[in-house]
């Protein structure tokens, strides 16, 4: 399994989609149909991001998901951590004092500081981390915005907006079988 | 569990005691018991930095491994490469191309490249990389070195000539069942 995993990956995706915020906030089901991802993962993704101060959630048929800081003010590693915590790269298990020339008694000289390997994979994860902090919501919702072709903005905010309509009419008109199936 | 696991933790620590290399190259075993360790685990280390060419082994009772290169030509991302394979540190998923906006028939445009997310991370792995990259094994020994007590490498190299020796007695000597099952 790679390091950083896929709830990131949609985390992000789900956050670039709120830059440009649609008229009424998606929910965590729009997100992930949107995205075409599986939306019980999604339930899981976004109340971690709003818990850690990302996003802000509303209740009720209008209810959704919204950016609650700049988008300037979020990095990748801020994502990675909420998402995931904040995992090491290496986990020592501290090998060196169990040299058998110490017969289970190690000097405390030998124990003193970090193990010099053990201080390389840090140095490593700080190089790593440095990389994922310089990047924010908004340099990636720049580079993705480019490349989306003309039109593509107003498109999204329709679906949004349909989405959010769809879910009132339903909650409206009368019940049936397949509208109870849907709002599952 | 950690992206960097305890068999680079283990390799780098034997690769350390074979810089100022015993006189009768240790066996995985020797290597194992000196530190503390697993020898069925390091029993599967060995023969991987033997297959990348870090190390070469010895047939026979006065067999082991030696270094097979200078210690400064050996890098510590040499070592994670050889025992854990080259894992990728995000393995994108390209949630990109599925959005609901393309009805599962993405633009060729949207696809081009390297998702902006993917990007990020491969940045902040070839971060990570090159700092592994730039500590060699000639560097770690050096820092470990200078906290080991005076007199401890003779201590090192008489508690691996002891072990080779006790071998030899081993088999020279006729079979009791206490040295049955220690051979085992």
């Amino acid at each position: 399994m790679a390091h950083i995993g896929s709830s990131v990956e949609y985390g992000l995706h789900c956050l670039l989609w709120l830059v440009e915020p649609p008229e009424t906030p998606p929910s965590s089901r729009d997100l992930a149909e949107f995205q075409g991802v599986s939306p019980s993962f999604m339930a899981k993704i976004m109340p971690k991001l709003e818990k850690a101060g990302f996003v802000t959630a509303s209740e009720g048929i209008r209810g959704g998901y919204r950016l609650a800081r700049s988008p300037d003010k979020i990095t990748v590693l801020d994502i990675v951590d909420a998402l995931e915590g904040r995992k090491p790269l290496f986990d020592c298990q501290e090998i060196r004092g169990r040299c058998a020339l110490y017969g289970g008694k190690p000097p405390a000289r030998q124990l003193n500081g970090v193990c010099s390997i053990h201080a390389v994979m840090l140095r490593a994860e700080q190089s790593m981390r440095a990389e994922l902090a310089g990047t924010t919501l908004a340099d990636l919702a720049g580079v993705v915005g480019r490349k989306l072709p003309a039109g593509f903005a107003a498109q999204v905010q329709t679906w949004f907006s349909d989405r959010a309509a769809a879910r009132i009419e339903a909650r409206d008109a009368p019940d049936t079988p397949a509208r109870k199936r849907r709002r599952r």
